[in-house]
Order: structure tokens, then C-alpha cells, then sequence
């Protein structure tokens, strides 16, 4: 039905997270019909941010540049570092607006079922900040998930060593539920109603 | 939030239909995770296609080829021509796989709200076809809106010069409905029960 060319298009379009194959069809005709306007600025930009785009090796976001522009930035108080699963997590941390200091990027979850365990989670870099020292607070934004929360325990009892004050983002985080499909408000409220734990 | 590149990336994504801002970060975190194994194919693949693929100068049909693997299939009885209003429907008729003659795509419908008028419609090649012979049938499978009925009407009246018998979709059509997001069942059955016009 067009080509083995506008098949593997429609079957790559569909493994996007949010499409399945009946909308990916109607994606791949949209770009078909505008090759020019459309899909060929999206196939560069593609190519463009696959070629530019890095992990931060302070923190774990995705960036044009390492250190990313949150780490880098004067503005932010490096002293209170707030722990996420995910770069989605820090995105809408970011787009709530309400951290004002840098991150750390675990990259997932304790997990059993998911065989992650402790030396996949990305915590070397925050380790080394706590070493350094100026670090004032470690804020614990996990996502309220049962792995979100053995997570968050875990990471309680690794960092009482360091004396440095421990929160987690508590109040608003519905049950079972990821950080990055909530709203500003309620990430808002999760964070100013974080508690300390050490 | 991560550079310019993946803000245009996440810009562009988020025009595809059906994803809307939130599923398109999603969608470029997923390739942004994945750059070699998922996003430079997907890229390649929109190059390719953008590169490769054409309008069939005898249906509208989008293939690698013109013209197209329908139109040159030996097995498809030429007799009988499905007019349709988009590609998206002709794909949603092969994948029923209820229809075994050819297509011509008008590309849309007469609509004085989107200002479309005859001219404006993919008809020519299907009146060559008419004159030059060997049509035996004509099946329109317009949508059911308002302006798929309104063009159906143009077109009964239009083809009824050719002494050839022009039939239309008629029963299975849930109204207001469009064509390509119907199930093959429904399809089938709309299709099965054409009504003869002239
Ligand atoms: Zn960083
Ligand atoms: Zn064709």
C-alpha cells in the first residue's frame, strides 16, 4: 500500500511512545503530503539533535552542551540538588518552575522486576558533589511509584553519612503516580510541602 | 530546557496529528534516549520517503512508483475504479482488502467552508479513464459528512454522461463518519452493499 518505503516509515513512526499504528499512519501521510514543508525539517531536526545532544555528566540531563546550561547557569543555587528518576522529571520540574537549584538524574529506578539495581542508577555524580562539600540539601523528587519509593528509602540511608539534609517532595504526589504527567500546580505544592529527613 | 535543537525537535513532533506537546516530549526523549538505534532511522526513513515517494498520475494513490504497485497490478480488474477522497482512505480499503479493482483519489471534497470547488477536486485522470473505454463501474466511497454527500451528489450528476454505472457506498456508513477510521468489518459491509445510481 505505497511502498515498502512508506511501510517502514508508518512501522518506525509507530514505536514512538503516544502512537499507534492507526495514528502513525495518519502522521505518515501528513508528512507525505508536505515532504518539503514538513518532513524534511523534521528528519533534520532529528539528525540535527541526535548529532548535538549529549548527557550532562554533572547531572544527567540532555543538553547541546556538557555541563548542561542548568549546571552552568550563575542564576541557580548549586547547593540544593533535587534527585528525579527521569530527564522528563527534570523537564517538568523545569517547566513548574518552582526548583531553583541544580539536579541529579538517576536515570530509573530500583527495581527487581526491571533488574535495576543500585549500580544502574546514575549516583556517582552526586556522591562526588556531597564529597566536595557546599551541598546544603539533597530533595528526593521520586516519583510515588512502589519502585519511586524503595528508591527513595534507599537513597535515604545512603546519604545520611554525608550530613547533609535529606527532603522528599511528600504532599501532592498522588499514589501510583509518575512526576512527569502532573500538573505545575501539583508539582508545585509537592515541592514547597517537601519534608526533611536527616 | 535542553537547547534549542530539542526544543525545534519537540516543535515539530508536536505538530504530527495526534501528538499533541505532552506526547511529543515524550516522543523525543524516547528518540533523544536512543539517537543511533531509533532516531537517525526514523530520520533516514522521512528522508528516504520524502526522496522516493510520488502522486500516482493515474489515481492520486502515494507510491514509490507512477504509476503506482495498484494501478500496474496485473491481478486488479481496471474495470472498476473506487473514487475516494484521500490516500488515508484508499490504505484503510486495501487493509480491508475488500476492494479488487483500482482508485481515483479526489483529494478532498467540494466544500464552500474550506473553499473547495470542482476544480479543485483530483477528477481528470478518472475522466480519461471514462472516456477512454473499458470502465464497466464507478464506486463512490465518499465519506458520510455533509461534504462527502454533497460531492457524491456532484459526481452522480457529473458521471451520468458516461453511460457507465456509478454506485455508492451506502449502508455501514455511521453518519458523520469518515472513512479511515472505520473498521474493516464496517467497510466491507458498506462496500458489499453499494446502491447502483444510474
Ligand atoms: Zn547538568
Ligand atoms: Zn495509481
Amino acid at each position: 500500500m505505497g511502498g515498502a518505503d512508506i511501510e517502514r516509515l508508518i512501522a518506525l513512526l509507530a514505536r514512538l511512545p503516544g502512537l499507534g499504528p492507526r495514528s502513525a499512519r495518519r502522521a505518515a501521510l501528513a508528512l507525505l503530503r508536505q515532504p518539503q514543508a514538513r518532513m524534511l525539517p523534521l528528519a533534520q531536526a532529528m539528525e540535527q539533535a541526535a548529532r548535538s545532544v549529549r548527557t550532562c555528566s554533572t547531572c544527567g540531563n540532555l543538553d547541546t552542551r556538557d555541563p548542561c546550561a542548568i549546571c552552568t547557569d550563575p542564576g541557580r543555587d548549586r547547593g540544593v540538588v533535587c534527585v528525579v528518576e527521569t530527564v522528563g522529571d527534570l523537564w517538568a520540574l523545569e517547566r513548574a518552575g518552582v526548583h531553583r537549584g541544580v539536579y541529579q538524574v538517576l536515570g530509573g529506578t530500583l527495581s527487581a522486576l526491571a533488574g535495576t539495581g543500585p549500580d544502574d542508577l546514575n549516583l556517582a555524580p552526586l556522591l562526588a558533589r556531597l564529597e566536595a562539600g557546599g551541598v546544603r540539601e539533597v530533595i528526593l523528587a521520586l516519583g510515588a511509584t512502589v519502585e519511586g519509593a524503595a528508591t527513595t528509602h534507599w537513597l535515604q540511608d545512603r546519604l545520611v553519612g554525608f550530613d547533609v539534609p535529606v527532603s522528599r517532595v511528600g504532599q501532592g504526589l498522588p499514589m501510583g503516580g509518575a512526576l512527569d504527567v502532573l500538573d505545575d500546580g501539583t508539582l508545585a505544592a509537592a515541592l514547597t510541602a517537601r519534608k526533611i529527613h536527616s
